[in-house]
Formats: C-alpha cells, sequence, structure tokens
C-alpha cells in the first residue's frame, strides 16, 4: 500500500463530489490535497472520466511537479495547484470546477458582487476575477501562469487568501482552496450556489448592490475568528 | 428515551426534507417545532450537514433559548425562531432555508407579486420582504433583531401570520412558519416553487402585473377557510 | 375488482408521471382518463400527495360529475375535465399541471410562437392562451368556467382541439388531453420542454420569430396525418 | 447473433446516454454509428421511448438508407446522418438531440460564440448555425436537404469537420459527430454546456466578446494535434 494512501483517499473522496454535486461535466475538474510535511501534492490524473476513477488512480507529484507515485499523468492543471501551495502556506487543498454559473460570471470578467448574507457567510469581499492573461504569459508556462494570475489578485496586499477562498480566472472558470481537499470541494459548492443567486438576483433587480459592511462582518464573524458561534465548535 | 421523543421526529422529518427538496445546500437551513404544554422548542443543531444528522441531535430550547436537553449547540437561527413562536401565537412550525429563488428576490429587496393561482392558493398577498436591518439592531442582538423585522411587518395590522405564512428577510433568505413542522416545511417547498415562476414571468413579460383580487380570492378560499373544498377535508 | 380497474390503472400510471417527470411539487396536477360506452371518468382525487397516491384511491365520477365509486373526493378540477370531454368528442385522457415553465406563460398571459421544429412536431400554431375570465364566471361555477375558457378559444371555429392538444389558462397554468391518458400526460411533458426552449430563445434573442409554414408543416406532417412517416406506425 | 452485434452495441450504449444525460425528452433524438468496411450504419429505430429501447432494436442500413437489418424503421433523420458519413469521411459516429440549450441558440438563429475555456477546449470556432432551409429543399427531401444545409457550412473550406464536429441546424437542433458513437454523444453533451455557459455569459454581461485568438489556441492544442498533453495519451 502506498505509503501517501491517506492523502490519496482524501482527494479521490473530493474529487467524486464534483459529479455529485454537479460541479462539472465528463472528465473536467480536479481537487489536490497536500502534505506539507512529506513535500508531496496528491491530484486526479489527467482527462479520466470520474466513474471510472479509482483511489490508486490519484497521482503524487512534488511540489516541482516532479511524479513521485503513480501510472497516469497528473492533471493538466497541477503546475497551478503547486503554485498555490507554494505562495498560499495555510491551504492543505484546492479545487478546480467548471461548474456552470461560476464559469458565467469568469466568461463575462465580472467579480460577483456580495449581495447577501449566504455570501457573506463565506466572505466579505466580491468574489474576485482575474485579468486576462497576456499573450506572453500563455506563450511561456499556462498552467504556471494561471497561477500567477491569481497570485497577481492576492499578492498586492488587497486580498488575504485566508479569508477569500476562492478566485475566477477570467474567461475560464473557477479555483477554490481550503485547510484540507475538503474544504477546497466545499467552497466550490458554496461558490457555485453564490453565483447562481447573483446571477438572479440581477436579473430581478438589475440595481441590487452589495450589502453594507455591517450585515457583512456580521454573518462573516458569526462563522470565521475567535468570536465565532455557527457550527459545533469543532 | 426522550420525553420529546415524538417532537424530535417531527423536526427531524421535516429537516431532512430541505436536502431532499434541494432547498439548501451542505449545512443551511433549519426547521423547528414547538411543544406548547411543554414550553419547549426542537430545532437543528448549528452546523451539521444533512446526510450526518440523526434524530438524536435534535435539541431542545425553551422559549427563551435555554438548553434543556441535548449534546449539541442548537441552530444559530434559534432565537429568531423562538421569537416568532412567542409572538405568532398558533403556529407550530418554523422552517428557514437559503433556497436559489427565493434567497434571489431576498436579496433583490423586491417582494413576491402574486402573478398566478399557484401563489393565490396559498396567500392572497404578494410575498413580502422586510427593511434592512439597521446597524444598531444588527449590532444588539441579530437573531432575536432578524424575528423582530419580521414583527415589523406583521405588527402593524397589515398582515395576518395565519394567512401569510412565508416572509424574506431582506438580503437574507426565506422563513415559513406553519401549523406543525411538516406545514413550515411544505410552505418552504411551495414559496420557492412560485419564487421561479415569478421571476420567469416576469423575464417573459416584465409587464405583468398581479391577478385580479376576485380570481386570487377564489383560489384562496378553495383551499382555506370554512367554504374551503380542495383536499380531502382532514 | 373494481369494473372499472383498468381505467383506474392507465389514470394513476398517467398521474404518477407528474411527480416523475417533475411537472409540478406537492400535491398540484391531476390526469383522468374516460371509458366513453360505460359514461365515467376516473380522476385523481384532491390533495393527495403523489408518494401516497395508490391505484384503489383513483375516483370514478359520471360525465355530469356525480360520484360513481371511490373513497375520496375527487379532484377539483374535475368540472374542467369532464367538460372537456363532452366537448370533446374525441379525447380520452386530460392532464392538468403546473409545470415551471408552462404556468410563466400562462401568468405572462402570452401564448408560445412556433419558434423550431420541436414546437412544430406537435402542432403547427401557437400554444394558445384563455382570456382573463369574468368576475361573473369566477363567481358562478369556477371550474366548469375554466372549461369554458377553454371552448371559448376551440369554439370559434379558430383552432381544432385535435390538433392543439394543449392549452394554457391565464394566469393559472396549462391543460392538455389526447387519446388517452397517456397521451394527455406526453402532451404536458411536452409542453413544458417546449415552453422553456421558447422562454430561452427569446432569451438570447428576442426579435426571435415564428418558423416559416411549410418547415412547420413539414415536420408536422412527419408526425401526423396519413402521410406521417415517424414513429413504427402502430 | 448479427454480425453487426459489435456495432449494434456500441450505438445503443450511446442512444442511452441521452436519457441519462437529459439531452432530450420523450422519443426524441438519436445517434448513430457507421461500419465503413461493411458498407453499413446502425441507428436507433423511430419514435422508441429509451426505456423501452433495446440493443437488438437497433436497425441496420447501407450508406444508401436502404434496410440491412432490422424489424423496426430506422430513424426518420436517418438521410442526414448518412449523408455525413458520405461527405466527411473520418466519422464514425453521428448524433442529433432536442438538447434544450443548444435548440434555443438553434431557434434563435444565433451561432454561439466561443467566451472561454470550456468551448475553446473542444474548438476555435464559434458553433455554427445553418441557414434557414428553402422552400424547395423542404418540398424536396427534407432529411437529406437537412444533410445539405449543414454541408453547405463545412464545403465552402471555411470550416474543418474534423475540428468543428458540432452545429445547429436553423430552428430545429444540434447535430454532432466523431471517431465513433461514443464521441458524438460525448460532443453532443459538452455542446449542452457550453450553450447554457454562453447563455448565463451574455445575460450577466451582453458586451462579452469571444476569447482572443492565443488563449483560444492555446486550449485547444492542450487537447489536440501532436503537441496535445491532456489525457492519457491514448
Amino acid at each position: 500500500m502506498s505509503k501517501y494512501q491517506y492523502l490519496k483517499e482524501q482527494v479521490y473522496e473530493a474529487n467524486m463530489e464534483i459529479p455529485r454535486e454537479e460541479l462539472a461535466i465528463v472528465t473536467f475538474g480536479n481537487v489536490s490535497g497536500v502534505d506539507r510535511a512529506a513535500g508531496v501534492v496528491a491530484i486526479k490524473p489527467s482527462g479520466v472520466p470520474y466513474h471510472r476513477l479509482k483511489v490508486e488512480d490519484i497521482v503524487i507529484v512534488d511540489l516541482d511537479n516532479v511524479l513521485v507515485e503513480g501510472n497516469m499523468r497528473p492533471s493538466s492543471d497541477t503546475k497551478t495547484h503547486t503554485l498555490l501551495y507554494k505562495n498560499f502556506s495555510s491551504i492543505g487543498g484546492v479545487c478546480h470546477t467548471h461548474s456552470t454559473y461560476a464559469v458565467a460570471w469568469a466568461q463575462a470578467i465580472r467579480p460577483i458582487p456580495n449581495l447577501g448574507t449566504t455570501h457573506a457567510d463565506h466572505l466579505t469581499a466580491s468574489i474576485p476575477v482575474t485579468e486576462i492573461m497576456s499573450d506572453e504569459r500563455i506563450q511561456r508556462d499556462y498552467e504556471l501562469e494561471t497561477g500567477n494570475q491569481i497570485l497577481d489578485l492576492f499578492g498586492e496586499g488587497k486580498l488575504s487568501y485566508e479569508e477569500v477562498e476562492m478566485v475566477l480566472v477570467a474567461c475560464h472558470g473557477p479555483f477554490t482552496w481550503g485547510k484540507d481537499p475538503a474544504k477546497a470541494i466545499y467552497n466550490s459548492i458554496v461558490l457555485e450556489e453564490i453565483a447562481k443567486m447573483a446571477y438572479l438576483t440581477l436579473q430581478i433587480n438589475p440595481a441590487a448592490v452589495a450589502i453594507k459592511q455591517s450585515l457583512c462582518d456580521k454573518h462573516y464573524f458569526r462563522k470565521h475568528g475567535k468570536d465565532a458561534y455557527y457550527g459545533q465548535g469543532c
């Protein structure tokens, strides 16, 4: 049995949420998890349909994308995942899907405004969208540069990756992360629902605006930080 | 076995309708029920995913929100529920969801107009939306004040809580109630469908208006009051 | 065993398509079937949820709405069904649902234009919508008059009930019919899909217009009449 | 056992994806496959509901539409399929559905612009829509001429059928193809998702435009051609 069996199982389970929650069709999407002590990342193999995916198919690479264990090629998006692990030091899982409403906002190149408490329960900011990638970056090392597009949004001190655990890559789709693979996929489920709610809200009332800061903070800090009182405190 | 076993089972069953009817994702939403003779309320524990919820997890509190029985924290929305029980003397169940279309109307801060007989079968009025909560109330006791926002709509004598068993809390989402937990969740199912129908109607015809009073009353009184003739009369 | 067992089973099976095809929530909707030789109609009982409906619950009435067999009240829409049977002499089944997109068009009080071959495979005309019922009719005998609203559209010689097997009752929802209960519910399934397609088409291109008569006729007569060549000819 | 058993099974399995993926209601849609060595096409029989379809019902015709084997009539769209096989020499499967969003674009008579990487992963061009068929063609040999409408788009050297494996027939719906029946239905699944994403994108941002060529090419050639690196290389 693999010495990374536990990580592979976590990553497998998180990947299988993608079809169960209808966050992508066919082979699209991928979840990874990191074992920082061992210096390895477990990730979905490239192009494998979910109904054929098995725990032992999960590929192990190191943080420089070198294959450590596995008979299949890792996800073509692997370099995006590892770059996020290197730069977001406290995260343990990353998820990428092509969920319909989140992709629509990404294709519209519009951040998702914080229109209500479902959004504010998870983050106070808008869900940001990256710039369109330059031709130079596209030619250079596309999947690595996809990660850099994300880092550009978070590295200027405007956004905290620990608060904002989700982003839209322009013309492409969502990436989310969290303390482990399960939290990363959880954030993708929530993002898709927020994206749909925001879409419908603006169809009903095109003049709808972001909720005020006091309501936003109230909901966010019910669930986050030392005074949180939502959930079972574990 | 708990002396509130019957109430816990009713409340558990009503909560499990939330994922079955797709009225909320992950852990969102909660249903409660009251035993007025015993002076207790049974409610979903906070932050527990539905697929892990068990009958014995249902928490018992009194009408002042003091824990009576249970190993888990009650829903963070408990104070909203108990305030409604104290003020709406004939209700036996309360339900709160984050169902997609109802939330969209709540985020749009628009009441749902009565555009047809599916709506009129359940209430003659528009489905009302509360005011946005003041900063003062947000700081004071948020979940209690969420209840007060609802009472503000019903307390001015404009609306009867016995006819209008559903409301949208601005920027948040729907609350519904009824004679028991099953009726409360039933009203959430109906509200989501009415919210979707109204959304689509106004997309097809932005000039669509509320149905006339005679048609509205005809449908409402087919199902309610002494001359009702819908159903099996039990 | 009931002498109408065969009819009850047909009607039961057709009713159970309503929840399977998601054409109505909770207890809404009803399908009936007629045995013209026996002079009876079998119909869903009023207000019974589909998951509790049993074959033996199906109610038998005569064409004047008098109870012939059954322990439950027939659907509150029974008079609409029987009026259609009396006036549309070749039909054997009637179906009424509250399917979401068809209701939206009914609430928008807009006929559904024939925008493509999915529609033209079933009828060449727009799917008509009735007038709003007069207060006088509402007060008189509401469900009977709902039938009369439908007859008003077909009785002026403009529309053939044998070609146009579906209608929208303004501010209410769809009624469909056919040679037997199975065809009636089939038409409700098709109507909902056509209603959704037409909605989306006009969102994409608000200037979309009805298809031309030659294309419309080609598709309709592939499936209907003596030169039909779709299906297995039985 | 039929000498075409293997082809029949492939075509049966591909057809059964239509209801599983909700690409058509009732009996709509059909998939075929060709055995070029044997000179035969296997196709769904006309008007058979999917839940009753069996492997042995699949009909075998030659490329001139003459029945070779089978007890049922082949799909009424057979001539469209065979014309595509005759003209697109490297394809092995053809699929036609009435999937909701693709039909909406076809009824809107609008090509689907390439708004993001989900689209670019599969083709760089817009998804084209045919001209409306002339009355003369409609009268002549409708299903054959449906194929000719498609060929008109591809025969002028503007489009490669090997890159663009999907098309919208104006006022009707989508046709897709591929190296075998499984790839043909795969393309119909992808097309429906792209159609929905494009619809939502333009609702959110009516000014959204096609992605730039460099990004488009990057994604397309990740999956296609000699430098492809997506998937397992088999």
